[in-house]
């Protein structure tokens, strides 16, 4: 018998093995619900599954081929200083709303969702065909609603799901997993007007949980594990409708437009 | 009986109660190993301890009473147009080695370690005293260091140290937790000219680990928990000698200076 768990002071990471290679239309509820059944895991209250962007797009059906793509005259001089590929650049600048920073080869993007990426968020690995790109889902907000309520019903559990995808970061080497569509729990936990265990009112402290669970579940997922979805457990959160737009900052805070 | 754990497909995280408040000169290894015993964890090979920046900081003696702290006429200013204390905003200048913005009362800063942060890492909260405040150590990785090697000895297991702080990100909401020091484990997981399952050879794909398992972490730690160190167990690092500053981006790339 496993002991019962604190759930204020142990979390559990669990990679859903056995979800098979993702086509246009799949049901991913539906794939999910079976790889659990799979691997003897049935769906808790409180549960959240962190579903990787890639799986979304290719079962919504975002994926682009570079072969249909023609590149604008910018995009082919950007991409022949650069030695990038015109096609690429081209979709890049489609997908984008804004340009942050375009320099050295990169394309610092704001996506119409409002997510600051490289690329628009479209990237080549993890997709079949050499010249086949994923792009991020239209509404991933939608996607991890479709998903929830899909296994809410299955399951009779209340989970929260999370769609997840690796950003890079200014300052830092490395990339992290954040949230870019959330259903079902609340992607930002304040603490303020709390006090910390010396009295001390917090007047600016909020985590952004949504993030840190996509992080926690990348070090299951990795890049080439062939693993798209993990299972957190254990973790509090506040049950909520909520939206991943809660997460991008606005005009008016951004100091780094 | 717990089934065996498969290391690619499930991690755990714990969070150590009954650490104690942390007083100068205190041995953090210590308290750290009596509160895991008496939580009935002995630690194993490749487990992995978060530390948060704060209880590092207060062993170490990195705080500071803002009582004697005399502002700079600069600092006045600033603090005075801005409604901040001027005290802290003083701090906050010689504790940076180059200021990236400040605007807004907000000050992002270059810390000594080549960190960007607000208010340099300075911290009010969870320290005694309405007016100490926490400093950054001096040098994170050699913090861990230390808590690292004293619990192998005393534990005979092979472990990796990592030393959290909290941090905002330009463009989203919320903060993560990061690593600002690291002992025993790779920082950086490269996945430069691995194959994806299709045998697309990845190109540019490199994980901040690091980083990923202090934002883990931190969903077991909360602010006002009173869990300082949580113990990850189930992630297969790559053991290194290490330091944090590979998770520094230079100049040189940087595009937000």
């Amino acid at each position: 018998m496993r002991p019962p768990m604190d759930p204020r002071s142990e979390l559990r990471i669990i990679g859903l093995r056995g979800i098979p290679e993702v086509r246009s239309r799949d049901d991913l509820a539906q794939l999910i619900l079976t790889a659990a059944e799979e691997q003897g895991l049935a769906f808790e209250p409180g549960d959240i599954l962190v579903v990787t962007q890639k799986i979304v797009s290719k079962a919504e059906g975002r994926v682009a081929d570079l072969e249909e793509v023609a590149p604008s005259p910018f995009a082919r001089e950007y991409a022949r200083v650069w030695q990038r590929d015109a096609r690429l650049v081209e979709l890049v600048l489609r997908e984008a709303r804004r340009i942050v920073r375009m320099d050295r080869g990169i394309i610092i993007t704001e996506t119409r969702h409002g997510f600051v990426c490289a690329n628009a968020g479209i990237d080549r690995s993890n997709v079949p065909g050499n010249t086949i790109v994923s792009l991020l889902p239209d509404d991933p907000d939608a996607s991890a609603e479709r998903i929830r309520s899909a296994i809410v019903t299955a399951s009779g559990s209340e989970i929260g799901v999370v769609i997840s995808d690796t950003f890079g970061r200014p300052w830092r080497e490395g990339t992290t997993d954040v949230a870019i569509g959330i259903a079902g729990l609340e992607p930002l936990h304040s603490y303020v007007g709390v006090e910390d265990p010396h009295g001390y009112e917090l007047r600016a402290s909020v985590s952004a949980v949504a993030d840190e669970l996509c992080s926690a579940a990348e070090l299951v997922l990795g890049k080439v594990s062939g693993i798209p979805v993990a299972l957190i457990r254990g973790f509090a959160f506040t049950p909520a409708v909520a939206t991943a737009a809660s997460l991008v900052r606005g005009p008016a805070t951004d100091m780094f437009r």
